[in-house]
């Protein structure tokens, strides 16, 4: 399967669909690109209109939905990149994602949390997915989002270039 | 106008002025220089010897008072840029800015906040002011403060070359 | 004295070891290499299996404790650098370093925590771990960790280049 394929299977199987366009809020860029490097935006777990899972992981709602919620952060990263440059082909290496967990007050387990932006980053893009990663938990995040992920990816050198 | 104008019509209109100083806290460096790439440290809200609109946005201060706070934390990323290297001229872009912003409970703007920011990076500097940014509600900031912004630049090349 | 011989002297001042190597959680990298920079994943105070002082600062740890803490994590960053490049002499500076400190509700001391960090790096890498910094207050941390700390460092051109 080609990364786009891996990319559509995991969308669909969290049973989302980006095809509305990716929303995003404020007065800033989704992508910035910095040479090879490219940067993006913090992405909460937003499809159409809608924030998946809302509210604090270990209250409202489970490690399992939290997880999800991860997932899609970085399925919108992901899309995000693939706008900027043409194919998720181009990206050659993920630097690093930080994770910021809407947390419940006992709960601890940001990192599993973290591991569905893993997960998807490492199923989508093989090898080129492995990254450093800092999860942490946080009170609130813009939207009620449950997740909040943002990355720096390194990309081909000869892939089509647009900013900075 | 210049982007030093502007950056002073901006100061003017909050009231605020930089003259006595950017004093910062700790044990580190307003900014290091990786070749034409420039980290700026964690900025809070401090104009002279005071915290401007300290406290939990959302409970002590209002969503106009927090993005106040995030203009100040922004102009003072744009000063030390502007210290280390002679003129913001020198800014080609900006990669991205992370702003922690200080929440009550039930406070979910954090976006709005960060927009603060953002107004303050795209009117001094025009296009090159585009930005990433991840923006998230955290529980406590040092001395009180209500928002915190950090920010990665990119300097022109020809630009005079202090460190790392 | 050595950048060695330092490291290991402050290890040996917290009454540490990491001879029993350094655990990390998830689905992700320790250190991901870009050129000449390393990214460092975020790392909380484990030593062996245990989290030394967990809990909120200013609520279930002191500040001593807490110091105490972010020194044990930047002593892990260096560590895992020092396993990616064979020697703490690779680095060459310090780009920027967050510091993430599970404060109790009334705790504004994040940046004083966090100067436990910048003291290690200081002190171990000397002019070269002169560095940009951001502290913020967090509600938790994975596995109840009291401080989380991550890294970008630059290396020399000539060390060892083995990932990105």
């Amino acid at each position: 399967m080609s990364r786009e394929e891996r990319f559509l299977k995991a969308l669909d199987q969290l049973g989302c669909s980006f095809e509305a366009g990716l929303k995003l809020g404020g007065d800033y860029a989704a992508t910035v690109r910095d040479d090879n490097r490219i940067y993006v935006s913090g992405q909460i777990p937003r499809v159409g209109d809608e924030i998946i899972h809302p509210g604090a992981v270990g209250g409202d709602i489970s490690l399992g939905q939290a997880q999800d919620a991860a997932k899609i952060c970085a399925l919108r990263g992901l899309a995000l990149i693939k706008d900027h440059v043409g194919s998720l082909d181009e990206i050659k290496a993920v630097l690093r994602i930080t994770v910021f967990v809407r947390s419940a007050d006992s709960f601890t387990q940001q990192s599993e949390v973290a591991n569905g932006a893993s997960f998807i980053l490492r199923s989508v893009l093989g090898e080129a997915g492995v990254h450093t990663r800092t999860s942490v938990g946080v009170c609130q995040l813009p939207k009620n989002a449950s997740v909040e992920v943002d990355m720096i990816a390194v990309l081909n050198p000869s892939s089509a270039h647009h900013a900075a």
